[in-house]
């Protein structure tokens, strides 16, 4: 099997200095220099890999690469301020095609207050490629960061899961105000944006926590889309290994998950709970045995 | 003639809310949450446009990704700290060119001590594409802008121009030091980092100044590359249209000019001086007379 982005991940970090700054490895970098700290993520978004023409539109494609952004800013309850987009246009495409593409931008940076303060603007041959960079400060509880989940913890999602490739994925609302509101309703200790898949997004809070889980299977919330997918496997699996749901998956103590069923005006779905023992990764089934959580989930690969 | 980038971003600009940030079209912008304030930068780099394999090497197009960004901050006298780094990888050339690219971006950022706090890893079977966007804080005199150019005020360049494509366009360095030793030494009013060739960033800081210049042609620094260019026009022409030089173009009175003159250890060349008059940016010839600035320079356009 050939190597994947996060071995390169890996590799880099091993190669970066230590500093005060939370870094590669977080869904979004809190830089330390400054009063409020600057929280900051980027996304690279490529035609063919995280949007097809004409399946989505143009204004989905710009629109997009704002909201996977600020879905990075949300995963750290993180409130964002200002963007900076860089485009590669597809030159025969033209003008009215690149105004699209910054129209549905435009329009999810204004809903969320969010300022375009700069960018760069390249036109060539190749395929749309969109990379945004966001700027913004944590929030009032400071920033929720992956690796804190501790033992006992219960784990939540703020929404149904899988089948987002059938629209969710272009049309999904970051949970910015989500996140804000939960952060002041409950302490969170760990946080993640579901963009790999809740499988493999789980794994990078076990991981960073050095925590393991008990999933409860049949309370994992389905989209209607994965429950209606015509690919294989079956819905929960879907839900498990599906990318871009974007939704969030947080832990929070067993005190704080009564504080969430019983008050919190937010969607919050109980989905397991966080266990001492790292190695098992396990989900109960119906008739409650437990199997090790299959790998699901995306990641990009090399060819070699 | 098709629309141009420039359309586009004035396009962008019309449709951004004003705000308390200094927004599109300066080299950095500077965000005015968080003191001391943030200024961010970013750069798309696009093989077959901004580097080609195997003219440039893996390493030398990863530092360029940096350099370039390193190079708008130093545009606003400004103090890189951290950079996200996000990656378009060819799928079939594999693990170990992505760790080239990276090694000579991490080379770089050491040198400069910049932290890489993050990023995004795609692999795709489309060409590289890097972009890198940068955090910093302004230096002790605070953020230089493009608008700040005065009637009187002398002009100056940190290097000889042209011919960049012959090799400078990856290895030079970014004049971060340069820029902060000299913002120290004098008042700069106005400042860019030459990127899309003399003759067109000095348009951006007339315009963003509301002045006009005089330049001096035989007081321009031409480069060697310039000189020997097999590409056509006169080495002059070069030295004003070529792009990529990466050096800083700034304005200062004429009694800082004369301190530079005496007193600077940075190489600084004078090469004109800011009028009033909008309209008439010009060249003086050898034989004295005034003739229009021609119209040089990179633009990138669409096909429509």
């Amino acid at each position: 099997m050939g190597s994947d982005e996060f071995q390169l991940i890996e590799w880099v970090r091993a190669r970066t200095k230590s500093s005060e700054l939370v870094g590669i490895g977080d869904d979004a970098a809190v830089c330390a220099f400054g009063s409020p700290q600057t929280v900051l993520a980027t996304d690279l978004l490529l035609e063919g890999t995280h949007f097809t023409f004409p399946d989505v539109t143009p204004e989905q494609a710009g629109r997009k690469a704002l909201a996977v952004n600020l879905s990075d800013l949300a995963a750290m309850a993180a409130i964002p301020k200002a963007a900076l987009v860089s485009l590669a246009l597809t030159r025969d495409r033209g003008f009215s095609f690149a105004k699209q593409v910054m129209t549905g931008l435009l329009e999810l940076a204004e809903q969320f207050d969010v300022a375009i303060i700069g960018g760069d603007t390249n036109i060539w041959s190749g395929p749309l490629a969109i990379n945004v960079a966001v700027a913004g400060i944590p929030g009032p509880r400071g920033p929720i960061l992956r690796r804190g989940a501790k033992t006992g913890d219960q784990l939540f999602v703020t929404g149904p899961l899988g089948g987002s490739a059938a629209g969710k994925h272009v049309s999904f609302v970051p949970r910015v105000k989500e996140a804000h509101t939960l952060s002041q309703l409950v302490q969170i200790h760990a946080m993640i944006d579901l963009s790999d898949g809740l499988a493999a997004d789980l794994r990078h809070i076990l991981d960073a926590s050095n925590k393991g889980c008990r999933l409860f299977g049949d309370q994992i919330p389905i989209s209607s889309g994965a429950i209606f997918s015509r690919a294989g496997g079956s819905s929960l699996e879907r839900a498990l290994g599906d990318g871009e749901d974007f939704e969030l998956l947080f832990a929070v103590s067993s005190k704080d998950a009564a504080v969430l069923s019983s008050q919190s005006k937010i969607p919050c779905y109980p989905i397991g709970e966080v266990i001492r023992d790292a190695a098992t990764r396990i989900i109960v089934s119906k008739d409650q045995s437990d199997i090790p959580l299959p790998q699901l989930g995306w990641k990009h690969r090399f060819a070699d």
